[in-house]
């Protein structure tokens, strides 16, 4: 039964990762009904603001045969109404005999789930696989109802000489077809992507999540400008394909402040070296993801400016959580190592 | 037999290694002696200049267990007199029945062992492992042979934003202690260390291979320093501990030229931007090697200086050839693209 279990969660995990982008500012949650026996009987993810929690979809595929089984989903179910009635009723009321979660939910007002269940009969038990979860599918989330502010991961493409562009300020393309996939993949899952006005008057890029062959993904994220400068008329940022939001304001925790009242928990921060610097200099870049191209220029801009460091002690340590190929290129990930 | 071939194999190509660094101009063979029913009876590696050759020394270990049985060596033995009589004499004369080796001989002086040793009745195979041999002990030596020139590594550490130092000027320690002690490693291993002069004068390195602890190594590399600017009398690079060459020019060619006819096989470049922008500009970098510290700063210098590349196009490109952990930091070994 436990390897049942840890592959239910597994499959839970997976529908969660498929929810990213669409349920801010709700969590995206995965959920698996088992029967009695242990059969897989129905499945489901959070849906977009006001539809259905994961559990209230799974508890739907299974009818009846949710009676008398088990719960596997990716967060602690909710005991509170929000815009939806509590999942707790949802569970007791479909017979559920059990409830297995990985991350207990953090949010006060959310939280309570497990008490709830149990004090309606129905055994708990959380933890399993929590630690992917909490670095997965809710890391945003997470990140967002303890700090309350969005999560920000800063993207930058630089040459193994750290160099973003030539001297002429050509940098198409740095990375490979195959990381910049990658990108588009991940812009289609975060809530909004923040550059400056810089990069718009440098680069005028649309910000856009496109597929292969550039048609646009179903869902597009925020585009978010940072900076007093106007833009002009023709940027592809004011064209129609998504929203775009022009945050007047040089202060990097002013636009999260902005971005957190609006539901955003997931942002990509694609900005040129200033506003990379002012994000990283106030604290607020929250995981470096680095597409190092195999390629040496020698000249040409750097991915970051000035972040407040002005001798080798007082540099922004990280720690590299993940390391792998992309195509030619060398993808780091790396998280900041607070005291 | 073919399982044991393989094993042996292995363990001389553990030989090589072992001898890297001593053997130069000659290369760093490694040799395994197998008796006639495939027992390990010998083994060897190449010694020093005007020392055996590894298969002497493997001989010389088997004794009169060799008759009949299998020698096995990372390359192809010689057929030549140089300052030592030729490998296959001594194979012949020892009753050597089949020899198993890993890369044919690239040289046109001593190439033809095989032809020699199948002539005298002794069955030969060439090619098992070459391509781990090739990549491994024997890359810098197959790559001076073929282009007559020594192999360059250009080694450096940086931060994620691609500084090496603080805007300051300050750098210790951008990389990790687990990253310092495998490059004074990797520096016990080379034939020579090249730097500029410029890099003396910020930070007068000694430049030596040292241990745990700070103590020098048994053998220390040439260290070569690039350019016509006086040193002071002072700098640690001009005392005992290790030779050391001026090289009065700023053309890497030059240098190269020198070093080849000295007998360097395999240098390691650890120059500042501006030596490693003129190596990298004039194609003499034959292997990136990156030492990726998880920091930011956002200010400093970066690691390569101009190289000729005034757009994205002519960008040098590189196609990564292993990418490890060294403690903490991220190791990115790269190797040229060349058409």
């Amino acid at each position: 039964m436990e390897d049942r279990l840890a592959a239910a969660m597994r499959f839970a995990v997976g529908l969660a990762e498929g929810a990213r982008g669409v349920t801010s500012p709700n969590p995206p949650v995965g959920c698996v009904v088992l029967d009695a026996a242990g059969e897989r009987v129905g499945e489901g993810a959070t849906r977009p603001p006001g539809g259905p929690h994961a559990e209230v979809v799974a508890l739907a595929e299974a009818g009846a045969r949710a009676r008398g089984g088990t719960a596997v989903v990716t967060l602690e179910p909710c005991a509170h109404y929000g815009r939806t009635p509590p999942c707790t009723d949802a569970l007791i009321a479909a017979g559920i005999a059990r409830v297995v979660y990985a991350v207990a939910d953090p949010n006060p007002v959310a939280s309570g789930g497990a008490r709830t269940l149990e004090g309606a009969g129905v055994s708990t038990r959380g933890g399993l696989l929590a630690d992917e979860v909490a670095k997965g599918p809710l890391r945003a989330w997470l990140h967002a109802v303890r700090h309350g502010r969005p999560h920000v991961t800063w993207k930058y493409a630089a040459t193994l000489d750290g160099r973003v562009a030539a001297v002429d300020g050509t940098s198409r393309w740095i990375s490979s077809a195959v990381s910049r996939a990658e990108v588009h993949e991940l812009r289609g899952r975060v809530d909004a992507i923040v550059v400056g006005t810089g990069t718009i008057k440098v680069d005028d890029p649309a910000l856009t999540a496109r597929g292969s062959g550039g048609t646009p993904g179903a869902r597009q994220p925020l585009r978010v400008v940072v900076g007093h400068t106007d833009l002009p008329d023709t940027a592809r940022v004011l064209d129609d394909s998504a929203e775009t939001l022009l945050a007047r304001t040089h202060d990097p925790a002013e636009v999260l402040a902005a971005l957190h009242a609006r539901g955003v928990v997931d942002v990509l921060l694609e900005g040129g070296p200033t506003l990379a610097g002012a994000f990283t200099g106030a604290g607020l870049v929250d995981r470096v993801l680095l597409y190092l191209a195999p390629a040496l220029l020698g000249a040409g801009p750097v991915a970051l400016g000035a972040s407040g460091v002005s001798t080798i002690t007082e540099a922004h340590r990280l720690a590299v959580e993940e390391v792998t190929m992309s195509g030619p290129d060398v993808r780091v990930s790396a998280v900041p190592v607070r005291d």
